[in-house]
């Protein structure tokens, strides 16, 4: 029995791409779905894989009989005929496999074209250029594809020619040039493959399929297979689609043009696009003639747009979705050459979507699964105005979202006292550190011209949602002069900047930029997803500010909220030096009775934000260390105070010099200053003798503390065994703030989290503190104080020994960016400044695992601990507080790992919620 | 029913230790084995506690009448009578409960002493001063254990005396001063207690009893159970022992003595010990007479000699072990007093072992199980003579086990010239860095003044088997004037000190050290270890010699060469340094290959002394900026350049200081010189600047690599990843080295291991290079190369995905040191100065994970790995090569892993063979 090897549009399978290619079976569908397709047919992959394995080179058995008899339908469908002098059918031949491989193989346009049927086309299109210069093209074309004559020769007539006839580009070549450049290539090929231009249509036709089939064991298809892993199961061999070319310039009843079912920026439900009259395709193309918006067909060729509107409902009835799709119409004949999804922007995805399932389209499910969640970024950040064009200055990395502008200032200092004072501010500095914190506070965003995606500023800002551009490298920041240098233009202290966190580039003067809308579209999809999600989704914040955002983004609570964030503000940081260079445990607690009020009024704030809702207070994390300037710093401040006291009086110039050195001095000696202009010098040598012992100690203490290996020191749970007097403090700050809200009658739920716990003994040392502290604040306070306890799971260790942990947790909360670098043995900033990108590039870690959850390593080591946990406690709370948690396909993970919630940065809210919805719908086809 | 309370030695159960405490039990099992024990009886455990429990505060019913029956007994055997004033019945009531607590309870001899029974013990032993003196102390101790009167009543009394009497210690008293202090103690008594000292012996008994028991919940008692966790299962209160009290002072056939079985020095099979004629005990102890060797018996008391063969030859064939006893001969009766198992030096167990199971007396695995493995340490480093006595000039640390003198050198390069001249040297430096490991190849131990025992200089001591004292602070290294301060003592370079890295004493002098003995009889044990023990034995070592010393400790293979050591060796360090600052892959390319042939030098060596066992060749691990001095060392060097530049010319001072800043420059211009007096200037100039421009640029290259967690950073395999040809170079050198071997008739088992793997696609990666060079290799020399590949497994991640890795390696090694890192998130340079010691102190931690391997979080990882990668290959070889590989603990973790070898350092080769064997005896009582 002979197989089958030919379809015509009307018989194949338009959902079996493996046999007839993607473009086949999409024309095979758009036909039986009742769409005007030009007519034509396609040759199966596996005539092809037949082909290229028969040892003759012959095309399969019968196969050209049955091309003949398909061509015959063409022929009866059109009225034209192939070879015909007076009404020739062209056709185009196409390449096609089972997945998408764009630019190849080959297609060869207006097959059937000889010296003959070209005047046919002249006659029927009244436009002898086009038809020449269709001509020229498919000379070249065929020349190159089917019969293997390299480009340049073509290129080189063509070329030559121009210059001869002045012409800048193609189009301004005249008919005579064409005519010409016919012949020349006619010459072309005769001089390279010594034979002529194959008059024989039917030859044309026979030689192109098997140009085709070739194509798909060519260099470049090969190649292409091999770097995207295409395997032979995927799609093994090409099909070739025939068909009946049409042409929109065949008068004033022809016309070409492309549309959208709805309007792709807005969402609208209203037909989209633009076409022309008596045109082709590549007229559009080359720029020569404007279209016209698709409505203004309604008047000019009313039959022909209401056939539109009838082909845009039944594409959307048919696809469910929003369609982009080319038409050509022929002597009034609307023919649909090609249709796909379309793409579009965030707001008009949200907008369809709630749309269409309001009409009835689409079932929430869908509604939902088509929108990626990530895409809602767009509207969650503010954003430059596209239609405002601007050149940037330079660019750095995009390392947090949004667009802001503002005065470029370049200390921290004085980025809050402008911030202060009301003035809209971009802080810009070579790197930031933590005691710049204040800074972040006023600016509108950061600027920096070192440092990754990962460096301090890029984490602090998105834990803020304030746009950053990291790294800018061009930018050379000069903060003793208050200046920064961008190539040979000089930026100024206070000049205008904007930045674009979504794109990393700077711009000079400010950019108007659009403000996110947070749409009743996007509301309601957000609220159809939380009905499917399993997953509840909290939010990281850590002031009362940010807690109040990330309630407006959808969260329901904070699943982190990290207290050393409070501890760089400016007003506390001395507090906690003072903690670090205590000698004794009573000076360490003096310090931190200082802190007690402060931290307090901070929890109390975020407990009311986001009352009813729960709070995870993580407890000190970081060494202390961090919170000291570098020694290197320190060194450079020693020398300077110890040169200004060797001046042994300070001039008006080392006041100046003394705010750059020592902030806090300085303002100490102002506040001296007043009324004593008499005893500046004796005055300022105590002063200045009490900052350089400071400093002193400070350094010494630096290089005690200083670590070898910081991202596994003493921090977490391992400073409250050592020092754990400053856990104690912070319980009562946490109990003593939730006293507070309960007698305000507000209702409030603390949760005490743990962080790098490695052991149950850990986690029942810090209960101690607990149990003691909650008496004394009930006692205190005469109110019942009731909240969670809890741990980190974010130590290889806790993982493990999970059911341990879980007798003295009442919650898990994964912290995966440190479970992955202790899970990989990679420290994020060295890797991810070293070598990450060597082993992204070898395909040995295609995704970053910081970025996107490592389901194999650390996925699998989080299911032990879930498991191990809920054997222990059955209703253990399981969360992830990483920045994972913000990751759709690490939040589709925790779905199926068993978790309770995500938490993540407030504006990836909205992303996490959608993401949470996905994860419930897709649960069946998860594969990991 | 009566519960039975009361045990004569003949019925009581010798096992049942809960009843009749250990003491009790021990006498019982004495006595009925035939040992000639004096009579008594034991009351029991139960009795205390239902004593302790009764409201009346009363003894159980009938048992003092039960008591009174069993003192008959001994009145019967003794021929003596209790409160007889001609013979009396003198008694000891002992404490002793299930679990031993040494000095917790009280014990009272002599009871039956008063002022009638005083004169009869005089006419027996006529020996006045005696009777007078043990009737003071029975005063004294019945007065304070059993009526409670403080002992500094009883010690001011005795101290007046002493002065009055003008005695310097108690047996400077006369029988006058004794007699008035008995007296005297009456008084003491009466005023105390408004009574007098009971003269009725059943009271003293009755009385002394009740004190045994309460004992039992007397606050030291109860302190020392709970500091201990001692649970009332194991022990539930205290036995009391009623024995007749036989004195060796009866005359001249009375005596008393203390032997072993064997001696306990030397294991010989000898009987050992001393006695004294007409003595007791407190004679001994007094040092009053000098005891005479046992052996002399058998001259002077030829019978009793021969009795006392016969109670050794009864002991150790019941105990099966030396036993340690005290004798007392009462009138020709020789009595044995007590036994317990004798503790001996590592040299007397082995042989004792040995010749036991020779014997018959033992079987292998008893002869094996009774040394603990560790005690083996003593046999394999050189020890100091402990006949020499000196005082240490200052201690440190015990960082590397073994002693060594020499003179102290303040460089390793100076202590490489005078070493290489054949003189001993000590190298002494406040801490030692990579660039100074010539020093220690050059050394016989080194010293130093900063850092633990896993510093540095520890790790590398220890891993080369040179005792290393570490951390000695009291010594203050000034190395810029050649010298070191330790109080106030100077010493000079040069001097001759002795360190001991097994106590971590420093001495001024030689002192004399005993040599390591690997005896007949060790070979013997540890042979049949071999036979028994299922885990195989390796080696960590890095050069020939290290690998010759680990064969004759016995292991069969080397598990892990470290490659980096040979990189840092003083005429490698400048062409790894080259490599470094390669700026292109060809410069790179270019300095590799003068590596390779003194890498392949380096392992034909070792495979060569290894032959035919396998040699694990780990491929370069460390971060490479650890190949280059620290930032601060360069700044420092380049500013001294700098300065020398600028006085334009090298006088002779100034080349002395080069000598300093930079050795090689300071070489390349000796050998300059040679010969060319007269353009020293212009010479010099060009040097420095050369030199100059290269420390800048290790400057800048060190910044450049400065990474914030080393740990976790660009190392390992990270580095074959981006710079591939490092791996390459050195894979060529073990293939070309192995190739060398077979074409010389060799039998080598080369096996190359990847450090740092997280992925199997890092395997594969390596693979590929392997195998192109493979390729190339057996091409150039015409031999087949067999080796195998593996992975060490160190990384969290390379535990989790095992199964992956099983796919591409042949073998895992555990390198548990980085695993145990990685699973707690420790450093542990900053864990063990930082934190561990709280976590220990808390019992949070209470061993240190780094030296006993963690089973609860690491291992449990270990066993997932074994599991995974044994699933996908059955034969996968695993080990471990970790510190962990030479702990007794942990190497039966890993029998019970399933694990085929471990790999320690030389010299715990055969303390790890011991411990495999143990572990394969002990399998059954494994509980983890």
């Amino acid at each position: 029995m002979m197989v089958k090897h030919v379809f015509s549009f009307l018989e194949g399978d338009g959902k079996n791409k493996k046999l007839l290619g993607g473009k086949g079976a999409n024309l095979c569908e758009m036909t039986q779905i009742g769409l005007n397709v030009p007519p034509g047919f396609v040759i199966s992959t596996e005539a092809c894989v037949q082909y290229l394995e028969a040892p003759n080179g012959e095309l399969p058995e019968g196969l050209l009989d049955a091309v003949k008899v398909h061509m015959a339908d063409i022929e009866r469908a059109t009225g034209k005929k192939f070879g015909d002098p007076d009404n020739p059918l062209l056709v185009s031949v196409r390449s096609g496999s089972a997945m998408s491989m764009p630019g190849m193989m080959d297609t060869v346009l207006n097959l059937g074209l000889n010296s003959q049927t070209l005047h046919g086309l002249i006659r029927q299109t009244s436009n002898e250029r086009f038809a020449y210069d269709a001509y020229r093209r498919f000379i070249q074309i065929f020349g190159k594809v089917a019969m293997g004559i390299p480009d340049q020769y073509f290129d080189e007539t063509l070329d030559a020619i121009k210059v001869r006839a002045g012409a800048i580009s193609d189009v301004d070549l005249t008919i005579e040039d064409l005519k010409e450049i016919v012949e020349l290539f006619h010459n072309v090929v005769e001089e390279q493959k010594f034979r002529p231009f194959p008059e024989d249509v039917w030859e044309q036709l026979n030689i192109a399929i098997k140009a085709v089939f070739n194509s798909w064991s060519g260099k470049r298809a090969v190649d292409y297979r091999k770097q995207f892993n295409i395997t032979l199961d995927q799609a093994n061999g090409t099909a070739v689609s025939i068909v009946a070319m049409v042409f929109g310039n065949m008068g004033n009843d022809s016309g070409t043009g492309v549309g959208f079912t709805r309007d792709p920026a807005t969402g609208e439900n209203k037909m989209f696009g633009e076409y022309l009259v008596n045109a082709q395709g590549e007229d559009v193309v080359a720029g020569i003639r404007t279209p016209r918006p698709i409505q203004a067909m309604a008047q000019e060729m009313p039959d022909l747009y209401h056939q539109l509107e009838e082909l845009r409902d039944r594409l959307e009835k048919h696809y469910r979705e929003v369609q982009d799709f080319e038409f050509t119409i022929e002597k009034g004949i609307l023919y649909c050459l090609q249709t796909r999804n379309g793409k579009m922007n965030a707001t008009a995805m949200v907008r369809t979507s709630v749309e269409m399932v309001n009409e009835g389209l689409l079932t929430k499910p869908e509604g939902l699964l088509r929108i990626n969640p990530e895409h809602l970024e767009q509207l969650l950040y503010p954003g430059l105005d596209p239609n405002f064009k601007a050149e940037p200055l330079s660019q750095g990395l995009p390392a947090s979202p949004g667009a802001a502008s503002g005065k470029c200032i370049f200390d921290a200092d004085s980025a809050e006292r402008i911030g202060r004072a009301g003035q809209k501010v971009i802080l810009v500095r070579e790197e930031t550190k933590p005691e710049d914190i204040h800074g972040f506070f006023a600016s509108q965003g950061i600027l920096t011209s070192r440092g990754g995606k990962t460096s301090h500023a890029a984490v602090v800002a998105r834990g803020m949602g304030k746009p950053c551009v990291a790294g800018a490298e061009g930018i050379h920041v000069d903060t003793e002069h208050r200046l920064a240098i961008v190539g040979d233009r000089v930026l100024h202290e206070g000049d205008i900047i904007t930045i674009d966190g979504g794109t990393g580039n700077v711009y000079l003067g400010e950019i108007p930029t659009i403000e996110p809308e947070f749409s009743s579209y996007l509301h309601t999809l957000l609220d159809w997803a939380d009905e499917s999600a399993k997953l509840g989704v909290m939010a990281n914040a850590d002031t009362p500010e940010a807690a109040e955002k990330a309630r407006n983004y959808g969260a329901v609570g904070i699943g982190l909220c990290r207290t050393e964030r409070m501890f760089n503000a400016v007003d506390r940081l001395p507090l906690v030096i003072d903690m670090i260079l205590a000698d004794t445990v009573e000076q360490r607690k003096e310090a931190l009775n200082r802190l007690l009020p402060i931290q307090r009024s901070d929890f109390s704030g975020i407990l009311k934000a986001m009352a009813p809702y729960p709070v995870t207070v993580r407890l000190l994390d970081p060494p202390i260390h961090e919170f000291l300037p570098s020694e290197g710093e320190l060194e450079v401040q020693i020398e300077d105070l110890r040169r200004l006291h060797d001046t042994a009086r300070l001039t008006e110039k080392n006041v100046e010099s003394l705010k750059l050195i020592d902030p806090m001095l300085h303002s100490n000696y102002m506040a001296q200053r007043q009324g004593l202009p008499a005893f500046f010098a004796s005055l300022d040598l105590t002063l200045i003798d009490a900052a350089l012992a400071k400093k002193e100690l400070m350094l010494q203490r630096a290089r005690i503390l200083k670590e070898v290996n910081p991202m596994l020191g003493h921090r977490g749970v391992r400073l409250a065994v050592s020092f754990p007097e400053i856990y104690e403090m912070q319980i009562r700050a946490i109990l003593e703030a939730a006293a507070d809200c309960i007698k305000e009658g507000i209702e409030v739920h603390p949760e005490i989290m743990v962080p790098q716990v490695c052991s149950v003994l850990e986690l029942e040392y810090v209960q101690k503190i607990i149990d003691q502290v909650k008496k004394e604040v009930e006692e205190s306070h005469g109110v019942e104080v009731n909240f969670k306890f809890g741990s980190m799971v974010e130590v290889v260790r806790a993982c493990i020994t999970a059911d341990e942990l879980a007798g003295a947790s009442e919650f898990f909360s994964f912290g995966t960016n440190d479970l992955t670098q202790a899970t990989f043995s990679f420290s994020r900033e060295d890797a991810e400044n070293k070598f990450l990108p060597y082993y992204q590039q070898q395909n040995i870690l295609p995704e970053n695992p910081f970025e996107s959850l490592d389901v194999k390593g650390v996925g699998n080591l989080m299911k032990l601990a879930v498991k191990g946990g809920r054997s222990v406690r059955p209703d253990l709370k399981i969360g992830i507080c990483g920045e994972h948690g913000g990751h759709p396909a690490s939040i589709r993970f925790c779905h199926h790992a068993g978790l309770d919630y995500v938490s993540c940065s407030g504006p990836r809210v909205p992303i996490a919620r959608l993401a949470a919805a996905h994860a419930t719908m897709l649960e069946k086809s998860y594969d990991k």
